[in-house]
């Protein structure tokens, strides 16, 4: 796919990261937010697979990578303001969440405390082995 | 709502300001990110209507304040960093978009270029009039 000009994501805007938001195509669930370089924005497109950008690690995140849950892109989206992207994705393993959540949103805020909302797909422990 | 310690996201993490989705609670669609600082967060639990703070403006920003386009807030989620909010809102007016449409991710990249993939719910020259 090729882009150039307003058919991109600003990444000169907010020192070249933008978020990221995986959103499940088949459930309308968002999955996770994540950051993405423009190397990794390429990237993604180029391979068809989400790859972000990681902040902590500063590098690039080819998302699944250790695991295998990968996220096969069905679609992206850009917002009004060219300095967010959407994704739309196929949620390979069923988890998006290195914790083993469904959705790394998996946790509501009630009056309560945190009410744990999303399923458990897998244990952490089985699937990240050092 | 009261929350504490880690019960709430955690702004100390990213400068002050957290990335927050708004997804709408009846179709699933993702309809914007804005940020949220500590107060917004705060003032968004309390009145139920979602706060952003504004990048560009530098102050708090009461969502529809001026288009009547308010957010009710149905329910809220933290991710597994405490460093990103999702809520689920009802969307009032129809259009989360200030040009209109009723999500920001309005487009959409293909080989093609962009393509407007959502629906134009209000002229912005007739919400906002200066």
């Amino acid at each position: 796919m090729e882009l150039n000009g307003q058919n991109r994501p600003n990444f000169e805007k907010c020192g070249g990261l933008l978020p990221v938001i995986a959103q499940d195509d088949a459930t309308g669930d968002v999955l996770m937010l994540a950051y993405m370089n423009e190397e990794a924005y390429a990237e993604t497109l180029r391979s068809g697979k989400a790859v972000y950008y990681s902040r902590s690690r500063n590098k690039l995140w080819r998302k699944g990578e250790e695991s295998g849950n990968v996220q096969l892109v069905k679609s992206i989206y850009i917002d009004c303001d060219l300095d967010t992207v959407l994704i739309r994705v196929d949620q390979i393993g069923g988890a998006a969440c290195h914790e083993g959540y469904k959705s790394c949103f998996f946790r509501q805020v009630t009056s309560e405390g945190l009410k744990i909302v999303s399923e458990r797909v897998f244990d952490p422990k089985e699937v990240y082995k050092k």
